[in-house]
């Protein structure tokens, strides 16, 4: 199978072990399983936020300690000002990409179009372990704070996703951290919900919004959903945010260096445009276009740069892959210092004592109008005041309200261009990096482009810049990412202003439905150049017309009796690499009976463990009394992310080879079925919406034993 | 079958008509069809938004000439102001119940419940009609505007998925308002999703919270949900919220009457508390388990009422039940009206003249502070400012920051006890009735309680009792109606205030979490009540042990064959109500065989038409060519809400019932299967996520044909 992706088992395999297991387990397990679920909903958001926390103060004392210094220094040489942000830089962006490639390669870019695989059913080698999250955590702060065109919300997505499935197998088996009390979730659909809570922390956590973060974990990355799961996801997502919220309380005394003055995007703007006339419409409309135009572009960019890297740049293996990463932090370094030596300065604003803006800000500190290489003491550059800066400085900038004409269009132009091409030469390199934040500058830019022009065509008071700039990055990453409602509530708990809501829509509509007429969602377009096949969650239109036979097209199945020699067994297993078998036996009559489905990762653990292998051809239950269970049901659960079991692993003796082995008691005995000429779209939507691995395609049946209705159903109890 | 509930077929029918129907169509049509999917939601947008600014212009005009006038008399007499207030309110109401009884009765209580089912699978007779639809507005508003103790929010709900549901079935069909070029949503699954589009839509123009709407209808009343879905709803709450906005903004400049100055509730408590001491967490938390056990409480005595009604008081008919809400409103009255009279009124606090708030207000306006039976012109009667005033007023009072002590704690308690008396009779009577602003009433009134035991207890200044009266009230619906989330997210945006999310979040978790120990929530113990049989989203926890054969019992299975005799199949029909046969056909080989299952409302339709009929007992194909459809599939489709045919509306002559009839044409040639020995539990979650309404039980297979496997799925357009 392609780049170590293989498929989920989601189902509940109801096998002999499997029911002796819960008929052992009274109600008190279930209300323990339901306490631990919540206990670890709670530590995810706790671990969430810390980590999140973390990742911001180490970003933000990196940057300000980089800002101070090279501002300190150009008071008496740009040159050597210049030379040091470089080399600042390099060694911050140097750490991370060292680390990714040399400790965590499953580490590098997003993480979430990987999650959202795994979400719906796929598993990706690596991406769930310890030496990730580690990876994650310690990669984004140096290549956020190095200055890359990327941003840490992406990533943050990634480590919740990482904390919760390592909580979920109670530790990280290979670093022998595991214990065995906290494993309690043997299934992995467990697991899929821990992880599910794990990516709405994440996203609460980089936004400071629970809300968002439900949704988006409930719109973008989950691909199943239960009523039950969204209350303990909302609590998670609203653990983190109380923890965001007393870590920066804390910081605010000064303890956490240069982080109290901001790291988390979130712009109050409630400044901002109160009211909108209908003629605002149609340059937010255009800002809509705009933004699905780009957007669009940036994923088809990303999809040929992506495709370049994989086929022939990053074969060469990992020094090429340091060259890049470091050959882009030098061409960041440059663009972001040396383009604003080029404009020239704008004089100071009118001070208005009440709004708390300084022109220009004292140097070496946070905030707007930034006075570099200006002639005068009163003049800000307004290019450095956006690229000169951190982003989240940046963005705060350009989303400011009441600061009208505080930039050039000319400024505007160029950041838009060079951080347009910078974001997509980043993309892909190894290092963690998340889209939104670029996607924000990008979009902020252009949007308060077209709001300077609205401000000078209309000529009225109450249109803001700012505004202009929100709707801006919502229509960029609308257009890139196709994401829809929790965009929107993210956008609306960010600036924490719930009137711009029907703004943000329209120009997300726009940006969608003009995005959509051009290629996939980021997410989607990356999962697939990673081949990692997702099922969306409508079948394909020509579906319709397919049967389930058509679908199996004229495979061969291979088969497993249920006694089988240990012989077979193996040659059968290495003879092809299908992952499940169907079972049959002989019923009395000699007729066949297909008595369950086998997996072959069970089959192996059998194989490799022996205590099942017996002398006899016949099935147990003919020799006597039930069999006994010689195994702990999570001896058949494979650890997330990493291979599990093969043939080779195994080893067995000549004499192995003529024993037999009984597979009744292992089989999942009811599989789900389908007629053969089922259509296929809804033998699509019951895989799809059951999380399933294998459907058997069977004949007609003869007879209906009997039907189930809602009444059968319902009972009490 | 019990009160007229019937199962909804959710599922697609692929029979011999539809694949036809499907082979013409072209891509073409399924962008016709998405667009007009949207534009549906926009129009349930605009309706809903404009029923609830109806309703509300409405109630908020009654309600104002009911005080004006009352206040007026009250100025000369008390008694003839008395008498007035009575029979003003005893007019609104008796409207109110002369509609419901008389003309819909479908349209009394919220319809919550019944919606809810809707959407689970289960249609209740005359829930979506259209005259439910006018029913419900106006006798909300006459319940409303005369003074009971319920709102109009739940309603609204119903008012909602009303519009939609008679939108998705292009019309009225009764009235002859229905235009066949609407009819494009022939499926119920297509209907489903209008539904679930108007839910959102009414509470977000409840509440005028279109993320509130959004996840209400997520987690509160679908149990199918598609993320496709989710923008479409999010559209249709925006709409709404913008069509509100828009009318509200056009009566600003006093063209409503009294409308102006109220009616929706949105409260910006962002005067009120930003922070909060580890301190206030125990009383906050005192206030969720107040909540949890005064919920629970409600809960079981509505059951118990309703149980009441249901069985003795309204078996006697429709005058009874007027009576009974004439009676109802009296007793409402006189408590609202002669309470206040016993309290002696305070002085006035020293006035601030920052904060707007006049004391005591004029007469006969909005607001705080109600000069009510007092001796001075410069005192205020605290238990009028809540009892004698419109409902969104007196929630506004009690969620007024910057009012301490302004209620005494005897006025609340006083308050609190007869509200909830009046709200637990009140609930079930033959009106429209909606328990959120009950609810909030309520729990505001203890956590305003509470809130001033906090402050005279910790004697600290930035305690606000506002912020109190919001987490009881949210205390109040989460003991009562278990919801969560969307709760949550509701208050939030009511109060337009982020900062409280923690807090109302830790205050719900106990109160659901005390509630659950009791009794289920309030719409699903009036579903059973209503004989609504709901599935749950979770199988039961016996269903583990059980198999699908456990669950048909010994159930003979009635048949059809294929070409079956007219006389044949009216006395199968008539000798049961199943609603789904299978039907056996003989292959070649003599052996019989499931080609399908057909169901009796189909049945029915080909009985009334007759066109199928056929002298040849053989089946059409062996005749000759491929049969030709006679029949529109819309013929197929139920009207919603109504009774449908049944075997008593078909009239045939004798030479009929000598007729034979092939059904192959007709069958769901591929209705689910499941062995008979796969267990309950899995069996359930096939049924509940599908939205299936029968399952046919068939034996094991003897072979498997093939396995379709996520590769088998990847097909590419
Ligand atoms: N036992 C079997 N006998 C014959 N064909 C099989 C069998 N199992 C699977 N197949 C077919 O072989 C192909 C690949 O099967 P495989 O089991 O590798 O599944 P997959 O889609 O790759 O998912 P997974 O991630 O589980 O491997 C599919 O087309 C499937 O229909
Ligand atoms: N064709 C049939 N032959 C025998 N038993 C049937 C048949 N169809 C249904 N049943 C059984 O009869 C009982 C009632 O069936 P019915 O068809 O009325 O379903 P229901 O649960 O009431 O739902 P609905 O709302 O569709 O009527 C169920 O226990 C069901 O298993
Ligand atoms: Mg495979
Ligand atoms: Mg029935």
């Amino acid at each position: 199978d392609a780049g170590g992706v293989e498929s989920l088992d989601y189902e509940v395999i109801e096998n002999y072990a499997y029911r002796e297991e819960q008929a052992q387990r009274g109600k008190l397990y279930m209300y323990y399983s339901v306490g631990v679920k919540w206990f670890f909903a709670l530590l995810i958001g706790i671990g969430t936020g810390l980590a999140a926390v973390f990742i911001n103060i180490s970003v933000e004392n990196f940057a300000g300690w980089k800002y101070s210094l090279t501002f300190k220094i150009i008071q008496s040489s740009y040159f050597a000002g210049f030379l040091v942000y470089i080399l600042f830089n390099l060694a911050l962006v140097l750490s991370s990409v060292y680390i990714i490639t040399n400790f965590a390669p499953a580490a590098a870019g997003s993480g979430i179009p990987e999650i959202k695989g795994y979400l719906n059913g796929i598993d990706t080698r690596g991406i769930l372990l310890f030496r990730t999250l580690i990876g994650k955590i310690f990669g984004s702060i140096g290549s956020v704070g190095g200055g890359l065109a990327l941003g840490k919300e992406g990533p943050l997505v990634h480590t919740g996703a990482c904390i919760a499935s390592l909580l979920g197998q109670g530790g990280s088996t290979k670093y022998h951290l595991s214990s065995r009390w906290l494993q309690v979730f043997n299934s992995e659909r467990d697991r899929r919900d821990l992880v599910t809570c794990g990516c709405a922390a994440g996203v609460a956590a980089a936004f400071r919004a629970p809300v968002g973060g439900v949704l988006f974990a409930l719109e973008e990355v989950t691909s199943w959903w239960r009523s039950q799961l969204m209350w303990r996801v909302f609590f998670t997502s609203a653990i983190v945010a109380v923890v965001v919220r007393t870590a920066m309380g804390w910081c605010k005394s000064g303890k956490c260096g240069h982080f109290g003055s901001g790291g988390f995007i979130i712009w109050d703007i409630s400044d901002g445009q109160e009211d909108y006339s209908f003629e605002e419409l149609l340059p937010m409309a255009v800002i809509g276009v705009i933004g699905g135009l780009l957007g669009a572009l940036f994923n088809q960019l990303t999809i040929y740069i992506t495709n370049w890297r994989r086929n022939y740049l990053h074969k060469k293996g990992n020094r090429v892959k340091i060259i890049e990463v470091c050959l882009v932090s030098v061409i960041t370094s440059i663009i972001s210092f040396g383009l604003p030596l080029f404009r020239t300065c704008t004089p100071c604003p009118e001070a208005d004592p009440n709004s708390g803006i300084e022109c220009p800000r004292a140097p070496g500190m946070y905030g707007n109008y930034v006075n570099f290489y200006c002639g005068s003491k009163k003049e800000y550059n307004d290019l450095a005041t956006i690229f000169f800066n951190t982003q989240d400085d940046a963005i705060r900038n350009l989303f400011s309200a009441k600061t009208i004409h505080e930039y050039s269009a000319q400024s505007l132009l160029t950041f838009l261009v060079m951080f347009y091409a910078l974001a997509v030469v980043t993309f892909g390199t190894a290092v963690p990096a998340g889209q939104f934040v670029p996607g924000i500058m990008i979009g902020s830019t252009y949007g308060r482009l077209v709001g300077m022009f609205v401000v000078s065509f209309y000529k009225r008071l109450n249109i803001e810049e700012g505004t202009y700039a929100l709707l801006g990055a919502a229509s960029f990453l609308g257009g890139s990412m196709r994401m829809t409602v929790s965009l929107c509530v993210i956008m609306v708990e960010i600036t924490n202003n719930l009137k711009l809501l029907p703004l943000i829509m329209l120009v997300l509509l726009i940006s969608k439905a003009v995005g959509d007429a051009f290629n996939e969602g980021l997410y989607e377009e990356q999962a697939r150049l990673r081949g990692i096949p997702l099922l969306e969650s409508r079948p394909k239109y020509q579906m319709r017309s397919m049967s389930a036979k058509d679908a199996c097209g004229n495979q061969k199945v291979v088969y497993l009796p249920r006694v089988a020699k240990v012989a077979d067994v193996v040659s059968i297993l290495r003879s092809n690499n299908h992952n499940g078998f169907p079972v049959i036996d002989h019923a009395r009559s000699g007729e066949t009976l297909v008595i369950g489905l086998m997996l072959r990762s069970h089959l192996l653990v059998l194989l490799q463990s022996k205590v099942d292998f017996q002398h006899s051809p016949l099935p147990s239950d003919l020799r006597g009394s039930s069999p006994p269970i010689r195994h702990n049901l999570s001896e058949f659960v494979k650890p997330i992310s990493s291979k599990g079991l093969t043939i080779d692993d195994i080893y067995l003796t000549p004499d192995d080879f003529e024993m037999y082995i009984d597979l009744a008691p292992f089989v999942n005995p009811s599989p789900y079925v389908v007629p053969e000429d089922m259509s296929l779209s809804k033998v699509y939507n019951l895989f799809r919406q059951l999380g399933l691995r294998h459907i058997f395609v069977v004949p007609r049946a003869s007879r209906v034993l009997g039907i189930i209705t809602r009444k059968d159903l319902l009972i009490e109890d």
